[in-house]
């Protein structure tokens, strides 16, 4: 008999499996549009912040892109366990389908993947909107939130990479899956947020060198 | 045929297996004893250092501690996938196979704990020493290095409790080794980084405010 669903390995087991309904240009169609409305929105909105450099702007579309992208997309999937066996379906159940293609832990229900996606949407996502917010607002604890937040999401993507490469088996069902789904898309959020870090960190150093500079006794804290 | 080893499950496969030379009495005492010469010899050391507030002394010695525990004593269980068959032991192995009580995905080398166990060595115990350095020194730094290093550990242990919350298989032997091991000691690496990580990051709220009330314009950023 064949595999009723299209992942690696095929003896893995999806009772109810109902097999995919929207094609991958559509899907991915829709994605891109969105990561376009979010940063060119994004982008003209925060123009009328006249203390935002370009840089701090497109950095509040990123946290508004990925906080999205955790709380609703990845959301969806650590909370609707049954996504593969909807009819009528949707879209983010689709997007999930086609995902899977790429990394079967999904489907399969990995229970690492569904706990760093839980850590990820429940926690991640409401702390990335929230850096949004604070370097609109122009927050004190805007760097500190964006260095814990851009932190977690470097962990739980080592943890998701390295959880791969010391699995046995094939999770992805060919090169381009393996390359454009899994390598490709995972690597912004290993990339973006180490340098969101870096960028944040560097801006709290130098509050910490400034603050000292106007004290009489330099380098001296306090002794409390 | 009884189990050549005292996990849970009986039905854990440990070829070459040596049984626990060393007592629980003893392994907690070096460790115990271990513990308090940190304390007490970071503590008296870093009393010579003016700068520092007796809080801050205890942190320096809590970031010795953790970093001593991360770099040889986790580096020590993921580098040494053998250490229960050692013969001769060495306090190391024996302080895993008593550990192991408590928690079985340890001597099974379950995928995900020995992952977090490898960042939790690598990256977090050097990162722990340096942030001990980077106190002492009052380096800018401090307290980013202390947000990041934290939540690292928050992030990890996290994962580690859920993680053995949703496995089905009873990974302990019994509710002495689940409360005194499981619980309590990894609750210390859920509950310290915490603080730290909300002390530091008031302090660098602090630091943004201070930077900025120095400045004509008050809370607005220069535009670059």
């Amino acid at each position: 008999m064949d595999s009723p669903h299209p992942y690696s390995p095929a003896s893995l087991e999806l009772p109810g499996f109902v097999p995919q309904q929207m094609s991958w240009e559509f899907i991915l169609g829709i994605f891109t549009i969105f990561t376009l409305i979010v940063f060119v929105g994004g982008y003209s909105l925060t123009g009328r912040v006249k203390s935002l450099s370009k840089l701090d702007r497109l950095i509040v579309c990123w946290w508004l892109f990925t906080g999205t992208i955790h709380c609703f997309v990845e959301g969806y999937f650590v909370f609707a366990p049954d996504y593969y066996k909807l009819n009528p379906t949707n879209y983010l159940a689709e997007l999930w389908k086609e995902y899977g293609k790429g990394d079967s832990r999904y489907p399969a229900r990995d229970t690492t993947i569904v706990l760093i996606e839980g850590i990820t949407a429940v926690v991640e996502g409401p702390a990335s909107l929230l850096a949004a917010y604070a370097i609109v607002k122009n927050k004190p604890y805007a760097h500190a939130l964006q260095v814990a937040t851009s932190i977690g999401q470097v962990y739980g993507d080592t943890l998701y990479f390295l959880t791969a490469y010391f699995t046995e088996e094939k999770l992805d069902v060919g090169p381009l899956y393996f390359w454009g789904y899994f390598v490709f898309m995972n690597m912004f959020w290993m990339v973006v947020p180490f340098l969101v870090a870096c960028r944040s960190w560097g801006y709290i150093s130098k509050a910490f060198e400034s603050s000292r500079a106007q004290k009489p006794n330099g380098a001296n804290k306090k002794k409390k």
